[in-house]
């Protein structure tokens, strides 16, 4: 039996998100289907994290055992060859039998992209958010700093949503303009649910001067969700690596 | 009524081509349906050249009659408002009568694109061919000079299609390589159907081995068709721009 990690990237686009689920077509099924079809057994996924509905990978990281004498690379082709497209394989690795894709990942980066265009070209579309309003680019930097620590984010997660802890640790966030477009990439030790896609929606409500920047630390205060801007769009949102 | 040019730009992958046909979806219709909602009359849209199924534009011309008192800009904001985000018009303009996107185009610049990294992305895929056999890329440099010129491209011309005159004039042709990529951009006065495809398709199999420099030439000479390559794949085609 080995542990078997891959990283993989995807277009979340035609994805119920990562984790299987009823009557919906999820990345880990997908993964999963192919696995048995190469492998022969039942194989059971685990991610780093899991992703919404819609949003992308460039980095995700899963792990499965398997028994198998296939080499890593015949592995990496083998996956690319009966995957679709939109999933991808892009490294194969045997690992210690103790790996765990979430319990052993110190650092997730996500980078958001938002376009800034007038007109956003059709192949762009699909892998960012419109903003029309004109945004205040200081504003982003001086609140990009203000989430960057450790605090309780239960204001930046979806309401519903019920955790044990809502203490997470960013240990970086950075926002940077590029033709057009405004892209976020965020480093933590986790992230809620919903969590980078909330913070970015603050941040642009902020940035159009819909909300004040006090909001940031009136919802690390108060814990209230109602304080915060809308939830970022899905497709705006790469996982884009995993650090171990 | 006014004769009105609008420049745009689509991603193929979900349209029959560029020219209205019963039982598809091409984009021809797509933009015929929203101009009727806009103007509230019928129109006809004439295009610089139908593009074939699967092919994207970054610059499609395409301009129609209509009788409006519409500013230019209120009319780009009504149609991409309108249209799926997989269309969209980039530029309004108001022209002369006799301006006509096809007879009066003098050249038009195509785009190719072809993946030669490992594993293609998911954000990639849709937007180029894969070619995972290695290429000589100075076979390339001397064979897209070998294009440029006055010929008969009727050994470039899909078999069934029978066309006047096979004659045709490439301004320019280059050849680029870019982190994992070669583009090929062409520019000629006119192009025949399927013809920047064989030609693509021929030079990387002569790129790729399986045929021999000397067999441009042959084409030209015989003006036969069997002695080509592949016709490339329509995903990674693009309608650059067309100049008037």
């Amino acid at each position: 039996m080995k542990n078997i990690k891959l990283t993989i990237s995807y277009n979340g686009k035609n994805y119920a998100g990562f984790q299987i689920q009823k009557n919906a077509c999820t990345i880990q099924q997908v993964l999963q289907e192919v696995a048995t079809k190469i492998f022969k057994q039942q194989t059971d996924f685990v991610a780093s994290g899991r992703t919404d509905a819609g949003v992308h990978a460039n980095g995700q990281v899963v792990c499965f055992f398997a028994n198998t004498q296939m080499k890593t690379q015949n592995i990496l082709r083998a996956f690319n060859s009966l995957l679709p497209n939109d999933i991808r394989v892009l490294k194969v690795a045997f690992v210690a039998k103790d790996f765990h894709a979430r319990f052993s990942a110190h650092k997730k980066v996500y980078r958001y992209c938002v376009c800034t265009k007038k007109v956003v070209l059709p192949f762009e579309t699909d892998f960012c958010a419109h903003y029309g309003l004109p945004l205040n680019f200081e504003a982003l930097q001086r609140c990009v700093a203000k989430i960057v620590g450790t605090h309780n984010f239960k204001a930046f997660c979806k309401s519903e949503n019920i955790e044990k802890n809502y203490e997470r640790t960013i240990f970086d966030f950075k926002v940077k303009k590029k033709s057009g477009f405004i892209v976020f990439e965020i480093c933590g030790n986790g992230f809620l649910y919903n969590m980078v896609r909330i913070i970015v929606g603050t941040l642009l409500d902020i940035a159009s001067g819909k909300l004040s920047e006090c909001c940031i630390e009136q919802m690390f205060e108060t814990q209230n969700r109602q304080l915060g801007g809308k939830t970022a769009e899905a497709k705006g949102l790469f996982l884009h690596k995993v650090v171990y």
